[in-house]
């Protein structure tokens, strides 16, 4: 982690209130941490628009006794395998899962991927996540 | 506008350097007046939340060659009369109208106002924006 | 408009009982039109990302007290005046004005116009909505 | 799943094409599935306004050197263990790590955690992620 540099910044009262209201109902217990959260989440929108490296996350839902999707959704994935980090498979009930596929690589690439598993028949619902390597943000 | 308030807050020092390089492609002149518009979008994304009387816009495109649109339009802005300001039209060519309509009210009454516009046969594109009274952003 | 184009599509029966339910909150009259603004709405999405001309509103509220903010805003407008095809000012209280800007051009030229109207010491909030020239979409 | 339901829709013929260009492009194979993938999109978004209970992730990047944060972010999931469902670990790289919390509840109890989280310093970057149990979309 890189050194702290401190410095001042001027706030209209009223916002500042508004500001410390919204911060103390979060959880935050100070200033400088919600102000860095502001401005990360910035700064990851950015990535994704720069077209740098970037992670995220691929939520799936999907009914598992749909004919022949499993089989479906492992092949889109192992020919998309070089952005793909991980899977992880929850059980929601006797019909539902809940997959979470966790990538790294190129915002064109992994929207690439991202589509292609939400047209598969049988996907009730994907959700394609923008997160960030870090590798910026230290 | 209320009184200033000087105060202190730390960043990473790469942190730091992301965010002056974010803040001088947009055009700000200082880091007090790029922060303090973080702080306010939070703030606005809030309000809708609450259900306070928040302003907005319903941006409409239509064509206006489409039968009875028009009237249909004005009918359905009439009965939503008390949530609406003003409305402004703008030509952009010989078949499609943009028009902005300037709102203020609950989010619930405004979404409503907005689903109905939405859902008359012949406009292309609808689009709710949500702003703020400025009334909690002094 | 061109000609209508009649196709059949099959959903499940819980799914279509859903979107019913979904269509008549929204005052929706039949089927085809709520099917007609979900693809619509992915079109325009879709426009902002290719690069091509298309539409849209900037929204700013500003308290005009601010010392030499109008004079501000309308230099930035005027530096931009090629995206923009007009401007609605309203007074939302005595502080408070609410200014719709109505642009058309490169998602990119109005993306810097919106940064920079932004960016101006006194705006307290600005909102850009992406819509469309409605050309695409008939 | 329950029984398809055929019918049909009529669409402008330069939408159509518009449409079909689009789904192509996402790698449909038809467009019921495609259709399908838009409702159901609309009605995870329903879902999540309507305080049902819901399925989603939370996607947290940090390095995991920063002084007690794994401890404090075990220390909150269990606190909000009654919605939480899983969570996978993955290593990003020497400093950044990349963890993603599957939760199912209501969304305010989700979003109340999700903010948790975030708030912890040393939390780079947090998402939290809509998805749906996948109950209402048979």
């Amino acid at each position: 982690m890189s050194s702290l540099i401190r410095f001042g910044i001027s706030l209209e009262k009223t916002l500042l209130e508004a500001f410390d209201g919204l911060i103390s109902d979060r959880g935050y217990t100070n200033r400088s941490e919600a102000l860095r959260d502001l401005i990360r989440d910035e700064l990851v929108r950015r990535e994704w628009l720069s077209g740098e490296v970037v992670a995220g996350t691929i939520t799936l839902v999907y009914d598992h006794h749909t004919r022949e999707l499993n089989a479906r959704l492992t092949d889109i994935q192992h020919k998309h395998h070089d952005v793909i980090i991980a899977t992880q498979h929850i059980h929601l009930d006797h019909h539902n899962c809940l997959e979470v596929i966790v990538v790294q690589g190129t915002p064109q690439d992994i929207e690439k991927l991202s589509s292609r598993l939400k047209a598969a028949r049988g996907v009730k619902h994907s959700a394609l996540t923008m997160a960030t390597t870090g590798k910026n943000l230290r």
